[in-house]
């Protein structure tokens, strides 16, 4: 839990990104909302990583105080909420994309994942274009074996 | 010091990245490197954000693991280090830049720096071709009040 919420004051772009979504989780939880089509907080639970409860809860607030994520009353349950990306929050997609880029590039174990990967390849601007209009399609449940995703 | 330096075996490309360089510090010494032309432990403990020894030590040994970073002895103190990017490590620039183009749009903060933001807007494929050459010149010693870099 380094994370502790403060923005440094250097004045570096690279610091100020950082202290939003710089640690292990942030950006596993804007990948299940970008990429995964989730929305709820069981969903992020389930994220394939055994991120913490309290971890979760501590970053949806956080991506909320700093307006990334809002949240809206689930129509299904009147206790959950519904939590999405906002425009802020949809543009860490570049940032998303080129660790996957990166990930692909030099993650050499057998169950990496290469689904993602091989759908930047082939056309990164189309991505981009439909995280930014809300419309990716959630990718397809991943198998067993991870070969797709 | 959340990164424990484990990585994660669910297959996701994000995971992976971040479980090499996710934390607050990783890509600012990274940074340091890439941009600013800081090649010494001691150079990187003055990176302006006041990172501690061990948080940097432990850091510096994780990326030679990673072959991120490489070192070499310092010619003129044999008992130090000159600590360089292998091509692993500055094919990171593009995650980089895209954290300096986000923190750009959403840093309204009055001492915000726009120097190497100004940059990628102007050039970003020039930019990434010289951190890739190993050529791009250290950005300048950074104004009291943050107007540049």
């Amino acid at each position: 839990m380094e994370n502790t919420n403060k923005l440094r004051t250097s004045g570096c772009p690279v610091a100020f990104g950082l202290d939003i979504f710089g640690d292990r989780w942030s950006l596993l939880i804007i990948r299940d909302m970008m990429l995964h089509g989730k929305k709820t907080y069981g969903d992020f639970l389930e994220g394939g990583e055994g991120i913490s409860t309290n971890i979760l809860a501590a970053r949806l607030k956080q991506f909320e105080a700093q307006g990334i994520v809002a949240k809206s009353r689930d129509p299904d349950s009147g206790r959950s909420y519904l939590y999405h990306l906002t425009d802020k929050g949809r543009d860490l997609a570049p940032i998303l994309f080129d660790i996957i880029l990166w990930s692909g590039k030099y993650d050499a174990r057998p169950f990496a994942r290469k689904g993602v990967l091989n759908r930047l390849k082939e056309d990164r601007p189309g991505m981009e274009a439909r995280v930014r209009s809300g419309e990716l399609a959630p990718i397809q449940p991943e198998p067993v074996n991870g070969a797709e995703d």
